[in-house]
């Protein structure tokens, strides 16, 4: 877990076997600095996650956007419906965030879709290569229309949410399909732009399936 | 403007020469079925620009990530700094934008360009072709820099945060540069995938060297 | 409008809030120094348009390119057929050029187009993304095999152009199709290469109702 | 050499061991059909090269395109300068001709290029990888620029002129760069719309050290 | 490890949470039906590494292409240079299969190369975003090379190696570099055509830091 | 034919109207040097062939990697069958490779293919344009297959495999397109990285029917 410097220093990651590089290129405060209100949320994260993810880190500095970058996250991700998972959001996270390079966002939500999924393998899988992961058809389907709105948004069609909807999503899941994978099109640019660090702990969440 | 049909319907554009097409793929609440902070701004934002921009209308059946949205954008969008004036922001918006094909923000936000810099010209030039567009050698590495993040998010580096650093930005202005386009990349896909289209009256906003 | 200087000079563009460019990166010759077939069709055009397009000027130093640009310009852009009309074809050169990323055509053609059309919005929605821009089936697929014709030329098949003559297109108009691509891949290159500047009145032609 | 059929048929290629191909998909006039100004021309091109290239034939049913287009043809190819020569032109033609895949520009102008460079491999070099083609620094930078300018308009920058200014091109001389990369970005266009054939002659001509 | 079935059928892989997948899209043959001499060389990296890497059963009916295969393979990565160490091999092929999108060789090697280097973290951040992975200038130097050669392969120049052997690379270093590279260009298009599938034993290996 | 300098010094192509270059960036021993098995090879292939392909001379400072190298390409060259014959196999190298831009494979296997084929304009109609190719519906099929396996290996799928069945192929010759396919992968990127240069004799071998 990250140790954070003093006021507004860089913060290094301290981790075994990892070198130490900061864990983002803008100034990431230390706790005592936060709002009273982030404070609070970065705590319950932690004490339920064992750790802080770095993102909550990096955005510190900037409360304002940090409040709505979190809202916006759990508002299109910490849903489970018939026709769109907690498990399957993660992948579709995965699947665009591989297509940007985004190690942070590969790695975290990777780790996070292995344990929802119970599956030690499916992160990798959709992360290298999603057109032959072992996926439902309707997931296949929603990766599909997600990374071609990931890779090039003027493509995507009425056809394709149509498609969508024949493999039994609803309106609502559909619009989650898009606005998950916009919502993470920020994310992995915020990632690179910052430098963005994963935490080493996310590198082998879930690996095995006893831990699921 | 637009006039909106009654519960959860698709909206229809209705404007002089332009033909009938719905705001969006997703459905459009009325006005009196909006919560009452959203209605309120919205109030707000139509009294001040003599219309309701339709991104407001089609964001609104999503309450939350209506507030998210609306959120970020004025937390980097209505600033102005001496390293990043707001019609420096807009422009950061129309080159983006226009690499991604998105007309609504293109066409809204060029309109909003046109007026904050009261050059009638400046957003068909960054939208068409920014590399040649009139501009500051400073302007020029910001917009390097944004069309970079927007279209291949893994090729930035640490050297291009220090050329914008170099121009004068601070880092809060070189992370507006990044967290502008990174929230636009977002928008971008959004309005392709909802087919948004731009409200009539930006089109020709700002396109008289009197009006500004 | 631009006035030229003297002998050979660079031409700037004499225009309220813009910046003073000029016109070409090559020389631009003033009007007495032309060949009189040249002299007696610039006069002709400008006494139509009001304006002598900075086009006419950048070619003038090359008089047997001006003519054979011009001359091919005219056999296939001023044609008005049921399959194609003259507002077709400049929205034809709208999409290519855009596609090209080229002011000089966008913003030029963009203006011919809206007056042609009557319509003050088309230019803009085929420039930015003409797969959702409110168009006829016919022209939807018109503008399919002309972007593919100008960015990936090999990728054009037989299968294409029956298509087009599935929408109504004679045999002519499909050539028509091919040759204002064609022609426009030369030109947007060429005002690419010359950096060639649209006169400032093109940006705001058309772009009322009442004005068409 | 082909012959064509009737009024307005398909005219098909003969040669002995090529399958027989239609030379364009659009109609092929027969020579006793064409005005008289395009007969005596391709008479003359025809004792000249002992073959008509089937790029004139497939253009004389539109006869004001097929002066205009020899006629910008003429204009910027038929010229030698210390900085330009003949060659040098036929090699710009090739290297971006292969660009857009264009089998008639890469097999006629490769014919032209052998013979007018003595040079029985050049063609071939440049067409499949003129990176590494035994050229000239001037060449080679010529080169770079030209396939820029085909397959990435808006990236050629005014510093790209001024390399070839630097190599002792003059004005005129960066001038043809420019229009012969334009007018081939026309005709590899026009070549596939139009499906064309070469002359089964190209494929030979100059493949030896002696017919030079 | 996989079981294989009879004679020629297609194998499927045995794996606790992995659903099962055939391991190829060709036959796999069993055991007992292949030549001696790659039934003991089977036999003998079975027992070295404790299963069999799925890449042998799948070249297995081709024994000749096998043999090659295998021969290449050492010859290239059975190698410690002090300019190229066996995790420095290991890491071209991670970033290369990843640029590729190959899933066997980015798990298989990337556990290989966790193990080497004994870095658990080090093959993802290869994987995803090598140009940001903490790497030596010299190895951050050796992919820039690899995965052009890997990507774009005409636009490697002399200088690229000469920027390699500035790093200390002899020329046999070098030659390597461009060897592993275009053998795993082979391996990642055959690893493609045939769907070859990934042991899951791979997944896990090398990820905590006291296995190393 | 190249004769080569002494010991591990770079050989230099000796022929007529072409520059004196390098046949490789790397050593090429004399033949004196090469183990015995190798000298035998060479000299039996110069004996059949007139002169030693340079691809030899190039590979023989690394004995192993060219046992393998050959070994390889002769199991999927080598070979006749229904449903692909020798000329299809050299096709399928002229249409990967030209999409590689790799010269001396072009240009090598191009001239095979002309005499394999007993066609001389198939090789630069399938190098420069093979979509257009006067080829049968299998063979574009194949080429449809092998050019997306080179250029896009993730995008090859299982209906790809089948519709090269439904042409006739039986599974060893859908795994030979493959591996062929694969296997110049390799081979383009080995020369590019080395700058192969091909022998002067390929360019013209196979062009006139009487040779044939």
């Amino acid at each position: 877990m990250a140790t954070r410097s003093g006021t507004g220093g860089l913060a290094l990651l301290q981790s075994g076997g990892m070198t130490q590089t900061p864990i983002s290129r803008f100034p990431v405060p230390a706790r005592e600095e936060l709002p009273d209100d982030l404070a609070e949320r970065f705590d319950a994260v932690e004490e339920r996650a064992g750790f802080l993810p770095n993102i909550f880190a990096a955005l510190a500095w900037r409360p304002d956007e940090a409040r709505a970058f979190f809202a916006m996250h759990d508002a299109v991700m910490d849903k489970d419906t018939p026709g769109l998972s907690k498990a399957d959001r993660e992948l579709i996270v995965v699947a665009t965030s591989a297509a940007n390079d985004c190690l942070y966002c590969v790695v975290a939500h990777g780790a996070v879709a292995r344990i929802r999924a119970r599956d030690p393998y499916i992160a990798d899988q959709v992360a290298v290569d999603w057109r032959k992961a072992p996926l439902s058809p309707r997931m296949h389907a929603v990766l599909t229309v997600a990374t071609r709105l990931a890779a090039d948004p003027a493509a995507v069609t009425a056809a394709d949410l149509d498609v969508l909807t024949g493999h039994g999503l609803t309106q609502d899941d559909v619009w989650d399909v898009g606005m998950i994978t916009s919502f993470f099109a920020l994310s992995n640019r915020l990632a690179h732009f910052a430098a963005l660090v994963p935490n080493a702990e996310f590198y082998s969440m879930g690996r095995t399936v006893r831990e699921q």
